[in-house]
């Protein structure tokens, strides 16, 4: 019985269709996007990042929107982790034959949920057919004003080191899925937003700019594991951050999935990634939405305390 | 015996190293690229387009540098098409862990070439292991002063199509190397410009925006076969357009390649795609590099001389 038609029943205008169908925009169309530049002299800021089935998400644990979201947060956290905003997104999927119909427009429909709250629109893509499921995004910004864009290498001595979203969340709703699938027993279901941090991360838009207009110098976004990225920010800038284990605390929710699960929930905040929160260095005080984890020093590398980090795993693509 | 580290030997950090050191740029290596602006106030514009090997390539007849380069110019060619300026590129490779290094440094070559003769970089991208080896472009311009850009739904009666680039190169070229690879009988060497043209096509950087500041309205390129761009051209403006037999007559080289292959070179005028040759309508003359192939009626479909086309077969992805 067939639920649902194919890719190759339908045929390639009408999986464009359907995509712009769930995701409209005018701007979409022709054989390249226009955009209009969001104030004069804007810069263009564009980054792209590719989700592969099976080592970047499985249909098993996450919905076709969910994976729509997932691929535009982690896109646009990069967009903000310069200071700029996020304003449209161009789409590259490649599928199966065999594909169903209904699952492009899941997820093209979960792309255009999380655009909606960035006011960014999916203005442009491509489809092929292939031997398994590819999401590309690059996500294209717009960096307003006179001040620099938000770099890796901009960390200063005697900077806060400051934070806006979860940190470990991502990381412990995948040993959940892992654990238990989509089919978390009764007596875990408080766990559940674990699980939709890792299917569905979020961030609230528009934290990078109002980083960039209070003061923050540099930025990037967890997305490799926290020591791993906050590593990155101090090798390029040429310091050492110490981090506070105060202000890394695991939260209940990670304290208690780390009892369901045996697992000490300070690996999550040291080397999960995914969460896609955005980590500053400032002079000021935090900007609104950030809370203080740390500081800038003379040196190298990454401290917790003043001491070594407990765990520094990271991600590796091959 | 190994002749070449591969991507898993190396790991991450090494692949992306080896894409930018044959493809360097000084915007990337952050979260995102930034910018800047190439005219006061100007429009960005962007596109992306995805290859599959086996479908849109194969190593067994495109060299690495073949395969950049071509995923460059198919890009590249949509953002002329809009009449704009080609300024940087980001790429996005998956590929099997057991792939060389040396292929995805060739692929950057490749790149790296092609974007020089458009003065653009590589300005950002994103690796993935994966079962298969896929390259996805997305090619960012810019579309400076206030004309509007060239769009499908511009075409308007009485004007001339005119065209630059050749027309059903590649599609011959694809023919070639079917029957003979890439070993093609001395006898035939006469007919490499056509494979040339397949794996590694090239068109005059530039021409986009000289045909939009010299009155082109519309514009597309010939990357799914003539009569399919060009019909859906004629479709999106509401307009009739009839192609001149006498220009499109197929040159030496096809019709060597034609009686080499028992084929009617009229079909890969016709139908054969991925020449990305630029194809646009206007009231003026031919701008410098355009020839006239046809002209705009009231009505609606494409004639050749006034009569139903030969050939009309087009790509289709799934």
């Amino acid at each position: 019985m067939h639920l649902s038609k194919t890719l190759a029943d339908v045929g390639e205008a009408n999986v464009i269709q359907e995509i712009t169908a769930a995701a409209p925009s005018n701007l979409n169309g022709d054989d390249a996007a226009v955009l209009f530049p969001a104030a004069p002299n804007s810069r263009t800021v564009a980054s792209t990042d590719t989700m592969v089935e099976g080592r970047h998400f499985t249909r098993t644990w996450s919905t076709p929107a969910e994976i729509g979201q997932k691929a535009i947060v982690a896109n646009f956290a990069d967009i903000e982790a310069m200071g700029a905003r996020p304003t449209a997104a161009l789409l590259a999927v490649i599928a199966p034959k065999n594909t169903p119909l209904a699952l492009v427009r899941g997820i093209a429909e979960g792309i255009a949920s999380r655009c909606a709250h960035y006011q960014a629109e999916l203005v442009g893509g491509d489809v092929s057919a292939g031997s398994e499921l590819v999401i590309t995004v690059t996500a294209i910004g717009s960096l307003g004003g006179s001040l620099p864009p938000l770099t890796l290498d901009a960390a200063r001595v005697s900077q806060k080191v400051v934070a806006h979203g979860k940190i470990g969340h991502s990381a412990a709703g995948f040993a959940l899925l892992q654990r238990f699938g989509r089919s978390l027993p009764t007596q875990y279901e408080d766990l559940w937003p674990l699980i939709d941090a890792h299917c569905a991360p979020w961030i609230q838009p528009g934290r990078g700019v109002i980083a960039r207009s209070t003061g923050a110098t540099a930025m990037t976004d967890n997305s490799d594991g926290l020591i791993h990225d906050v590593g990155m920010l101090a090798k390029r800038s040429g310091v050492r951050i110490d981090l506070h284990k105060d202000a890394l605390q695991p939260d209940p929710l990670l304290q208690a999935a780390g009892a369901v699960l045996d697992t000490d929930p300070w690996e999550w905040v040291l080397s999960g990634g995914e969460d896609h929160t955005l980590i500053a260095t400032t002079h000021k005080d935090a900007p609104s939405g950030f809370r203080v984890i740390g500081d800038v020093h003379r040196g190298e590398g990454i401290t917790v305390d003043g001491g070594p980090a407990a765990y520094s795993a990271s991600w590796e693509s091959f």
